[in-house]
């Protein structure tokens, strides 16, 4: 995890590999330099996602993934975790001699973090069926580029097919991104749920103007709408209660000078929730504040749905399975819903799947400062080589 | 007027010339050039103000002035129209055959946008003393380039010494940048004072972290401090009523992602008062509320001052001869304030000096959408003239 957080590395020890960059072509490369080692059967397919495979290749595998993009200014865990601890476990099993009746393959998917090409989990959502090769080929990133060109770009245009063949099953091995575990001295969390997931980018046209001269009564700020908004969105989370969360992460202004009036804003607003009818309901409330502000403000605004998925409930038998394997192993457990997507929420979609998280030091990441105890890692990865081993026999 | 704004030119019939770029070193080459084709003695002073003087250059001239650089967005018209109406004056005058008893000149300041570099009237407060050449140099732009560098690359780090020789005395010829002229269907503006500015840049740290997995509750979220300051800066204007206003013209967030809470906002704020106890008040009422936020949100807020400077009142002989002078050529006159900064206030430190105004349709300007008529333009044009004659005489 060390070598392969060196690449990309940022200042506080981080990472920024952001999708189908240079960083994340070398972050890939090494991987599949480490798939190659073990001897395991490297398939790239059309979006750029990497199955690696031991065992008969014709066979649907226990698949163990996860991602190994990040976010612009994210830490070493948060996907890699997954991807080599997955590898891990196939190399222990292949080293103790044993070999399971299914094939085992672990897989990273492309641009699960969204943060350069919306949606999120877009490489396992194109995996799954639920998007086509074509729209995701033609979906351009914040920086301009078109999918497509840059998968073709660092050499991850792959030749096999997409929708990929659905594993025998599904695991994923996680930080929790959160303080639950850590704050309940709690080893492994058993993964019940995915919270729901709604992307909103907002576009608010008003009028540029001089500071000075302009009566206040007169003024089109685009960028006072974006921050009524980003207020309000604060609001609406507070009204709400847990388990609703909302975040304006990315806010711009045009011209973005001191003495003028913005006449462009664009921001986005990210709601999450357990539940798919009070996820509803925040979508609800939001949307209807867009028509006041716009309309007091002598604004225009434009939403755009970025990301929409539901909330996910995980396979009972796989949820079972991580919570008496983890016991097994004596460690202490909590049931617990995801706050943050996962491609596992992706292949639930065509295979039971499931998820094995752990404790994440103060709660911390997409952050350099992300952490968690090497004690912490070497669970995980045990509990998902006794949870694999268990689904392949 | 039309030649100077095709340097720079922006869709929708604006300007960008940036002080000190290349488009801003395209429109200064081309004033120049105007200047020494009128036969004018032109020197260019340590932090690039250009003066170009007709008659004995030993003697203090009335000089005219303005400025020729624009925000990222601006019109043809803020500033331009003071420098090529000067232009516009002499050369009547050479035409004319009268050689009044003292020089005139014409000038145009470095940065008077301070879109670039802060603070504002940079070029005209460094020639009126008001700040140290050397400390000019050093101040670093918004793109991290340093003023003193930048003058060098154009080549307008000029050999003459800065502080400047006092005028006898100063007029500028503006856009009024505000709607009052217009709607009253006024024809010249008798700028009596200029309104108090003070800008100031706030830096507020929180915490990065992952926007579905971080409670509400547990946020240190910079970017949504931002959005409560500037959401509070509208709401002190209102309450303090005109002529007070307030502007938040730039905002960022780091690492302006859509699943990241920010760690990091940017932002300035812009507030402005024909009187010197309210501005003072406003500044108080904001800064007394960055403690509030930081609070209750868990954030550092470091505010930075960018500029400030007092209302101004102009002399009261300049501002009666730009009345009587209006009025006796057929114009209708109106005393007002000037809601912008302009040049004029700081050579108002060390001569007599003074404005007139023209309107601006729809009070819209730092916008390419800025226009002032023809017939007005030649109106304040003629006003100056024989403003600038009879203070020569």
């Amino acid at each position: 995890m060390d070598a392969l957080g060196e690449l990309g590395a940022i200042e506080g020890g981080g990472c920024c590999r952001l999708a189908l960059t240079d960083d994340d072509r070398a972050g890939r490369d090494l991987v599949v330099t480490w798939m190659q080692d073990l001897g395991l059967d490297v398939r790239i397919d059309a979006v750029g996602n990497v199955v690696a495979q031991w065992g008969d290749p014709d066979e649907a595998p226990v698949l163990i993934g996860s991602h190994i993009d990040t976010v612009r200014t994210g830490g070493r865990y948060d996907g890699n975790l997954g991807v080599l601890g997955g590898l891990e476990v196939i190399e222990s099993v292949i080293e103790s001699g044993v070999t399971p009746a299914r094939p085992l393959a672990v897989a990273f998917f492309t641009d699960e973090e969204g943060s350069r090409f919306a949606p999120d989990m877009l490489g396992s959502l194109t995996y799954a069926g639920g998007l086509a090769v074509e729209e995701a080929h033609d979906i351009v990133g914040i920086d301009g580029a078109r999918l497509g060109d840059e998968l073709a770009r660092i050499g991850y245009l792959g030749p096999h097919p997409c929708p990929g063949r659905p594993p025998h099953a599904y695991v994923e091995l996680h930080i929790e991104q959160g303080p639950v575990l850590e704050a309940g001295g709690i080893d492994i969390g058993v993964v019940e749920s995915v919270q729901g997931i709604s992307w909103t980018e907002l576009t608010i046209e008003g009028q540029s103007n001089h500071a000075g001269t302009t009566p206040m009564s007169l003024r089109h700020d685009a960028g006072y709408a974006a921050a009524a908004i980003a207020t309000f969105v604060r609001r609406l989370a507070e009204e709400m209660g847990p388990p609703q969360v909302a975040t304006v992460g990315s806010l711009r202004v045009r011209p973005d000078l001191v003495n003028v009036i913005a006449s462009l804003a664009t921001m986005t607003v990210d709601l999450r929730n357990t539940d798919e009818s009070a996820l509803q309901e925040a979508e609800q409330r939001l949307a209807a504040f867009f028509p006041k502000v716009a309309e007091a403000e002598g604004v225009r605004i434009r939403a755009r749905s970025l990301s929409r998925f539901e909330p996910v409930v995980f396979d009972s038998g796989v949820v079972d399975l991580v919570e008496r394997t983890a016991r097994r192993l004596g460690h202490s457990t909590m049931r617990l819903p995801s706050g943050a997507g996962h491609d596992a929420q992706m292949l639930a979609r065509v295979c039971p799947a499931g998820m094995i998280f752990v404790p994440s030091v103060g709660g911390i990441s997409h952050n350099p400062a992300e952490y968690t105890a090497p004690g912490d890692l070497e669970a995980g990865a045990n509990v998902l080589l006794q949870v694999v081993l268990e689904l392949a026999t």
